[in-house]
């Protein structure tokens, strides 16, 4: 008989969504010790937390995260609510002995980053950030070609995150839908929701970064405030682009908006080393694109692997060659992760402290871009 | 309170994995008026059909699919076990007064393919045969465009299901693994397998097929029994062409194979129109490349619409713009399609009459092949 | 000193341009024995052919071909005028002992160009049919890689040239511009314009067809024709597909058509083999999709070769890598080819018993869609 | 009759061949008031010059650039040489009154380029900075697509331009066929070589740049010099990455390397603004990326243009839709232009004023990558 996890689920909007879907289904797929079980869902408005809780199978509901935290019954908490709750949700969790499972950014910045990794360490607690990207299987077969050294010495990295939606003036900020807009409730902009992501495959993949030098921009200075009611100055970056340097000698360069036309989530890497090249992109989330210079010189070209065979990262788990896994399912595999690892002790990541030095980074850029000169880390 | 449809699963292969998957998480993401309920799990091995039932929830297990028909509280018969049995277990299902879920194709040949429709008829029962790529988005949406008459008058409709996983002559015949090889199971080999999916789109995307001229091929000619451990001939066809004549006035061409090196599961069509052209392959599923004539002349080219918005078929149900769902989703669409069709009384395509049809379009391409000569339907 | 090669090109239309072309900047890019010089041209308008002399440096001016084949300067006769002449000049210039490129198809049918072939064979002249699209350096680098056995048995061979040009009902036939819709003057439709290509790739990368399955259709029955001012029945096939067998035992499957919205000149082959697979298409023509089976398997995937390396066939002579040749190089490939069998004795093809092979397809092709019977070669 | 052009080139290396072509061929697709003569090649080994000029037709070699400068013969002075000569022989030219086409970068720095521009406006000669790439119609019809305001305002520009053929270290530097690796005769690496491509496009697409922010870096820090056989630092610029401020409030992020394996000559951009997006890549040179923001919901997608078709910039000139022209055609455009610019008295861009521009800014992405700050300009 599997040991059960109960699950309390703090927040009931998009990525309750995918975590709650994570948890349900992973056992169909996966063989694991523990069972997930989606215990609480937690969120403000009770109504609605009843709706989730009724959709998704949870068998209670609170509208005060303190209370599913305090509950014994619970083991893992996930935090899925906007990012100015994260570090006051994860510190209570952490010292109630509790697993907790985080949304990215980790946090506001990095001082509470750091707060909460410290505090998730001090309490010896099993931590993940959930940067679900890491476990694309086309981006989890770029890591391992990576460390097999396949691309030799590495020159050059690059990565994208591409977005359209907020290039109305009428889109508003604040708010359920558009908190990711509002500084107080999000930290920044396109910083730390598109390019946290980038830079957690970057550090995962190419090493630490050591400075950083960026650029920002608002293009529509002011928005209604949904809570307010009125125009007020928008405080987020709608766009940020940096280059860096890597530890490992290469060079980066970085690129996330809200205002390239034609891209819903055109999240991209290119990676560029001796031997070889990598390339992906979230819009065609299945293929990897991977340049082989070893290959003989009349029939070297560009690679397009369609990562969905047997041998593929994770790909056994789920039909047959040629039939493509979407975007929830770097969730359910996460979720696979992080279950195994409590079972064989062996912490998987982005843990908290993975994404603390994210948010260093992230800091960073902020920094630099506000003094428009370099930044050391 | 929602209604329950209590689901007796025949089969438990990879299609019983893809309809379980479908019921078990269709409620999460459509509102319905009915909940499915994993009801019962039948298969010939006692234990496999147990580790089945336990991973995915299954209340009961039965090795005789006869108890699974004759069980008052079942309201569902899926059919996810080799062609061959299909007819059986349908017409005993129908006159049991059971909706019917039948995988494709709907039968051996379209004798039995009109046996099985006739019974459902009678009986009055739901019925749907699984051609569940017209519930993949882009699909649904290249029928809503042909529907509303963007391509206008059609010249051409070509498709072809390309694999590569039988051209070692050491894949066996037979077994559950590979029953799709031998004849006596199959019916037939790419040509129920894989053109049955091409037809049916074809079909319901561009009208009747009134003659076809055919060829098939078998590259290997012998391979061992699974069951008899023996080198035996090989019934089926390994690859298979068509062209045809379609009731509009448009010509077909049509292709399947298992011999074409680097391609999976490479579903493909295109089609051709006065106004317009529109071309899909399963190997990015997400996206439908559109031609729009009336587009003006300088900026005229193939559109590469990524049908991950809201108000793309089904999309609004799953996550935002930009991310893709697979191959599942499918499946769970087509689960929706059809409880909603319960609540509704208005059937959903693919009925057992639909499946008949592109019976019925497979048997006069196999008799092409036989005799060299056109065959009229 | 270089020997100088006098050139009578027999007509002044698109085809015209592109030999001449070829004819004159051959030599600024490779080293050959032979100059080039464009001595006459001839075509009935005068002033037309006056033009098309000044245009492009030729010394002199005819308006009856029989005078250019009679010429004892002229070294070389051009065909380049619509296909119901080939034949005759053909003929009479081989009779003249002069070299001959002829234009594609090499004639109205099969008995014509066993006559032209029998011709040049008897007079022992130099003679090639220009079959352009050999020398586009991905299809020649296809070419290399099937001989050198890269691909290992052959399980399937296909080939579309799709255009959209002839949609409109308002398109007239015959004339200059629009001969090729005039059964008179073209011979047939597609199957002789843009078949004729697929073809003639097929037999040269894939050796004999044996037999043929064919369908023709003529979506507009009636065109003003240019001559007569009235409407007339269009006498050309609109688009033509079909399949056959090839003498290694694998399968074809052709299909050309001037219906297909979106397609200008989509011509394209994809080859099936043991080992691996190539694909081509001539809107993207400096590219060779490869895949190769013996790749590792989880990194294996389509490799798009950039065909523009020093080591990629032509490519040496042109510019640097990366940079990309067009359609008109075809033709200067064509011209070297040609000039350099003149040095070494050494035939290249496609010669005129190439184009009467392609011929003798094409002629089943044809009989085969009127009787709706295979036809063996 | 046409009047004649006289060409003096002086160089006889790799831009003297795209330049000899386009001016050979030029009159026999373009209809221009004036013929242009290869009259003179001038080379320092005489040996060589007098090759390449029976290569391509020159009726005199001269091996001092002094000589064609002072021949009253010469109409057009022709600059193929390595940057650290630009200045002399042009500024020797203006004073001398003729014409001058300039390869480029314009100079080794914005010094020189102004006493270059200032040279030839003094002396009202007409002059051209051979950006060439302006005049591939996809680029062309971009140009003109922004203008027309299909994009409305703008928001990002995105260009790269990627190599990887400096990743050994055993390429030396300096010599006939390295010198772009040497600083003295290049002034800069890939900033000079790659990006100044880039920026000219930038600048005429989308308008001045006010500020820039750039790293640069070397990766292999010594290479034997061909000219002392040892080896020496090496002084330019491996890669380059900025990113600056448009002066229509627009972002730009800019890249070029030699270092990106895969990558032959990557030239790429991206323009996104508020309606729709454009993309262009040099390796797909005849597609143009359309996104139109305009197009109705559900069919929206990029677009792939084949910008082949007669409607399309300069394609008119060439064969039929759907067959590609390539690099070298960039130039017989540029000289048609230019031709045509003297008939109308009309320049045409790009102009030493406006490869001063370009200089300026490469300057200062020197100057900023250097002091780790941003510059304005």
């Amino acid at each position: 008989m599997k040991k059960k996890l109960n699950i309390g689920m703090i927040g009931y909007g998009f990525m309750a969504r995918t975590h709650s879907n994570a948890y349900r289904k992973v056992g169909n797929f996966f063989d694991l010790e523990y069972t997930p079980v989606l215990k609480t869902v937690c969120g403000l408005v009770e109504e609605e937390a009843r709706a989730f809780a009724s959709r998704w199978g949870y068998e209670k509901v609170e509208t005060d995260w303190r209370k599913v935290v305090d509950d014994p019954e619970i083991d893992i908490i996930e935090i899925c609510v906007p990012n100015n709750f994260h570090a006051q949700i994860a510190i209570a969790a952490a010292k109630a002995g509790k697993m907790i499972v985080c949304e990215k950014p980790l946090a506001l910045n990095a001082a509470e980053a750091l707060a909460m990794t410290e505090a998730v360490e001090a309490a010896g607690v099993p931590n993940l950030a959930s940067f679900n990207y890491r476990r694309m299987p086309a981006v989890t077969l770029a890591k391992q070609m990576i460390d097999e050294g396949r691309l030799g010495k590495i020159f050059h990295y690059r990565a994208n995150f591409l977005q359209d939606w907020t290039i109305s003036a009428d889109v508003p900020q604040g708010g359920m839908a558009t908190w990711r807009l509002d500084a107080k409730a999000a930290g920044s902009g396109v910083t730390g929701d598109l390019l946290a992501h980038c830079i957690d495959l970057a550090l995962w993949q190419n090493g630490p970064i050591t400075s950083v030098n960026a650029m920002t921009k608002i293009f529509v200075k002011e928005r209604k405030s949904v809570e307010s009611g009125r125009m007020e100055p928008v405080g987020i970056d709608d766009a940020c682009t940096f280059f860096c340097r890597f530890g490992n000698g290469s060079m980066g360069n970085f690129e996330a908006t809200r205002y390239a036309r034609g891209h819903k989530a055109l999240f991209t890497f290119e990676i560029n080393g001796e031997y070889g090249s990598l390339a992906w992109d979230l819009h065609d989330l299945q293929r990897l694109a991977y340049f082989n210079h070893n290959d003989e010189g009349i029939t070297r070209g560009w690679r397009s692997i369609h990562v969905t065979d047997g041998d593929h990262p994770y790909m056994s788990k789920w039909w047959v060659p040629g039939l493509a896994i979407g975007y929830e399912h770097s969730f359910v595999h996460q979720a696979a992760d992080f279950i195994e690892s409590l079972a064989t002790g062996k912490p998987v990541g982005a843990t908290f402290r993975d994404g603390l030095e994210t948010q260093r980074v992230c800091d960073a850029v902020l920094k630099s871009a506000e003094s428009g000169a370099w930044v050391n880390l």
